[in-house]
């Protein structure tokens, strides 16, 4: 079996965790493959359009961790997978699929990941990234009015009726699941450094 | 100037810092010197037994951080420093000193640390160590009745007055100044080797 780590990235909302995801997988481009969680969003087509738009996404049980593991797993035994692809404004699968290539390096991105043992087993480093919860909102006000589009009102609706209650219930406990945890996410060079000799040197690159 | 690197391990009272500072010298034993904060407890020669035994010794202010950013510095700089030694029956400094010399690896122990900003400028790597308070208190109380001989009640009265409220007003928030935050310290034995790699890299071992 060929030399295989992977490095699972969770956080809340807002914590600076796909940055760090992203600065790592820049460090390493031609050994890096990225696998998100929330591209494993139960398919849900026994429901109609707006009995799929009521549904709670902040929770566990919204996605499809059996799939999710099963693809893990073949990336940690050195094959491709065909990642599902999620259609946001459907609020459901579609019938495509995307080419996620086997590589010496699987970043694991996603806010629930250590909610669920099954996932925890499968990462060799679980990292937690911790930032303040004011700064967290803030960012996500900031990325969801500039970039999408939403109004300041349905922002706050929505952190406040699931983003907020639904952290405290899962993210914030799956915390102990974590061998470190980064405060700040992305812009902490010195815990970014820390992770690229750990990867560097398991992978002896 | 020669290559060294300070790295500071921080955390409350029982989190388990002093043995991930054993396990991190354990490892590079001939490169490593390990600075204590506790030996720089202030010399309170204008106070009597009984003024010096009621002071509280769980703030930043008990400390000669003066004396111990000076020796930090120096080591820093690649020179040994005669360190203080403290008499804790007396709790006054003593009139010896002992030999911390200079190496390229220096380790820096204490609970409050972090809460001094000058301390944390000399310091190229902050960890902070973060276990429950529950474990913690659990782990003090066994080492200081097994260990110390002291009582129960002794323990938990001091842990209540002091320990704990000191804890909550300056170690807890010192937490923000860490690069990294290590759960359960010595015992997290992926943390440990992550340390290890960034040292292992910046040092050239």
């Amino acid at each position: 079996m060929k030399n295989i780590l992977t490095v699972g990235i969770a956080g809340g909302s807002g914590s600076g965790k796909t940055t760090l995801t992203h600065v790592l997988a820049q460090r390493f481009p031609a050994y890096t493959t990225v696998l998100n969680h929330d591209d494993y969003y139960k398919a849900r087509d026994d429901l109609s359009y707006e009995e799929r738009a009521a549904l709670n996404y902040d929770e566990p049980d919204a996605f499809d961790n059996d799939l999710f593991c099963e693809h893990l797993e073949k990336l940690r035994r050195g094959h491709d997978i065909q990642c599902p692809v999620y259609d946001y404004s459907e609020h459901n699968r579609t019938a495509g699929t995307k080419l996620i290539p086997s590589r010496p390096l699987v970043l694991v991105d996603g806010i629930l990941i250590f909610a669920d043992p099954k996932i925890c087993n499968l990462l060799d480093l679980r990292v937690f990234v911790d930032t303040d919860a004011d700064i967290r909102i803030l960012r996500r006000l900031m990325r969801d009015v500039s970039e999408r589009g939403r109004t300041i009102d349905s922002v706050i609706d929505q952190y406040q009726t699931t983003v907020k209650p639904m952290h405290e219930k899962y993210v914030e406990p799956s915390k102990h699941a974590a061998n470190i945890i980064v405060p700040e996410g992305g812009a902490n060079q010195i815990a970014a450094d820390m992770i690229i000799s750990y990867i560097r040197e398991h992978l002896e690159l």
